[in-house]
């Protein structure tokens, strides 16, 4: 099989038709309508072997790992997904990995009415970029940097499971099988929270999705709007198995500074908490208040009422 | 230096002010406003180091010609580059290679009125995905699939340097010292024909760039319209130094099958010959005419009035 094979094969099928896509995959650069209703919201992530995901992770977890990672991003704007470009640059053109991974990769795109338009493919050793465009209404947006005083603090699902796996496989400690099946599958296996994104668009203030510790996304938030944040360590969301599993410590690292849980991270003014509620049972979508917002310019945990050390770490890809 | 340092300081610096960008880097993504005037083009290209480029290249080379690249790509539609979104994989976090890097990116990018909006930063190996968001008018594209029967075959600048300079590297043979100091140049520094591409935007009908070798990229064309084509080898445009420096088999074969060359080839009806002479001034681009679009389906060449054996090679990641 060649690279234009495998595009003409794998990656050019018109899986889906869209009224806005002028030209899709096979030129030069794809064309797609545009709308004065919307902006456009884009975003591009680059997810590598050993890093991202491990190099011999089954196609199809890998195909929705990279397109969930994305699709987060545009959940945490409160935008709608609309096309994907994917640059793949793959060992060797292999039917039986390919299989699969594309079948999962257009199952995933259909399933959010998007429409794969463009990207590469190379050969290397499993590297994978993808950009993601969405539309956002004008003038709206859930940015980092609009979280206001006195804000309630909230968080969609539970954090630490992903990192717990992660844990597990890398051998820091060693999880119980039924506790390690349901962290593995929130490695693998990331929802991102596009109509929970959606749902909260009118109204809420800030938004992040937790990819690098849930401390450290809270403290980019913090910083781009200039403000501080309490956190009630005991309202955290995280999963019972875990917390029965490991020592406290060991599940609060998780949950605190982990990372890849794709869990909205926002902020909204506490009238608006039945909209938030309401919004959450609209997206079928956990949520969880787990602090507020405040003019002091520090995060602070409290736990048990008493003032709680939190830990700095979070994930930097360079240190 | 962190990753969040790097994006700060050398990133995330407000290098141009764009009315039409609402949120530029450091957010889950970038918001951009539309305009129903416009259709936008958008292409992502991976770049690996040892594959598109070589690992030791000068920082600055290899900004420049990952954008290039890129641009090219917009450049094949006629569009008007007007956003980019980079990810990088780099080794480490160097300041003495970031800021020639980021230098000469930013100055591509200031050059062709664009701003970056987005991207990635992860540590790897020398890896980079530029994704790139150009404007095109309603209704307008140079595509691949608009070649008619009877249209004149154009191609910009000169092809095959690049791919000698290439060849002389990796030792498949020797450049005199003059000549592989400017095919190196054309290896390195690709110059997108943008100015060209807007330029033939309201007659041209077929064109792509040529980065894969002629003879593939315009089989590309062939097979998206559905037509053939004469070729007239005696035409090829080919630097006076690389065919004195080379055998014909050698020089032919790095024009016709080398790619990496990055010129505009195109087609466009024999009456528009005058209007295609006017766009090569404006742009200030050399054009020369290399052949016709035939009904035939099948691509021949001709040298000195015989039919010529045109070789089947190309550029696939994957052969």
């Amino acid at each position: 099989m060649g690279e234009f094979d495998f595009i003409r094969d794998y990656l050019q099928q018109n899986h889906r038709t869209d009224a806005d896509l002028v030209l899709g995959i096979g030129d030069d650069a794809a064309i797609v309508r545009t709308d004065a209703a919307y902006n456009w919201c884009i975003s591009s992530d680059m997810l590598l072997a050993g890093k991202h995901f491990f190099a011999d992770a089954a196609p199809d977890d890998i195909a929705h790992k990279i397109l969930a990672v994305n699709f987060s991003d545009m959940a945490a704007m409160g935008a709608r997904p609309r096309w994907v470009l994917l640059s793949a640059a793959l060992p060797d053109l292999n039917a039986q990995w390919l299989q699969p991974f594309t079948d999962t990769l257009f199952a995933f795109l259909r399933q959010h009415h998007t429409v794969l338009i463009g990207g590469d493919t190379t050969r290397g050793n499993l590297i994978f970029n993808v950009s993601i465009i969405g539309q956002l209404p004008h003038g709206q947006a859930l940015r980092r940097d609009a979280a206001q005083v006195g804000d309630d603090i909230w968080l969609s699902g539970q954090v630490g499971s992903a990192a717990a796996a992660l844990r597990h496989i890398l051998g820091q400690y060693t999880l119980p099988p039924a506790c390690f099946a349901l962290c593995r599958h929130a490695l693998l296996r990331p929802e991102p929270r596009l109509a929970l994104g959606q749902a909260l668009l009118p109204f809420a203030h800030a938004a992040q999705d937790v990819s690098d510790g849930l401390l450290q996304d809270l403290r980019h938030i913090l910083c781009a709007s200039n403000v501080g944040a309490v956190v009630n360590m005991d309202a955290i969301p995280i999963a019972e198995s875990l917390r029965i599993s490991l020592p406290e410590k060991d599940y609060f690292d998780a949950a605190l500074c982990g990372g890849d849980d794709y869990e909205l991270l926002f902020t909204a003014a506490p009238c608006d908490r039945e909209r938030v509620w309401q919004a959450a049972q609209d997206s079928q979508t956990p949520v969880t208040h787990i602090g507020q917002i405040t003019a002091s310019g520090s995060l602070t945990g409290i736990k048990n009422g008493q003032k709680w050390d939190l830990p700095n770490g979070g994930f930097d890809h360079f240190r």
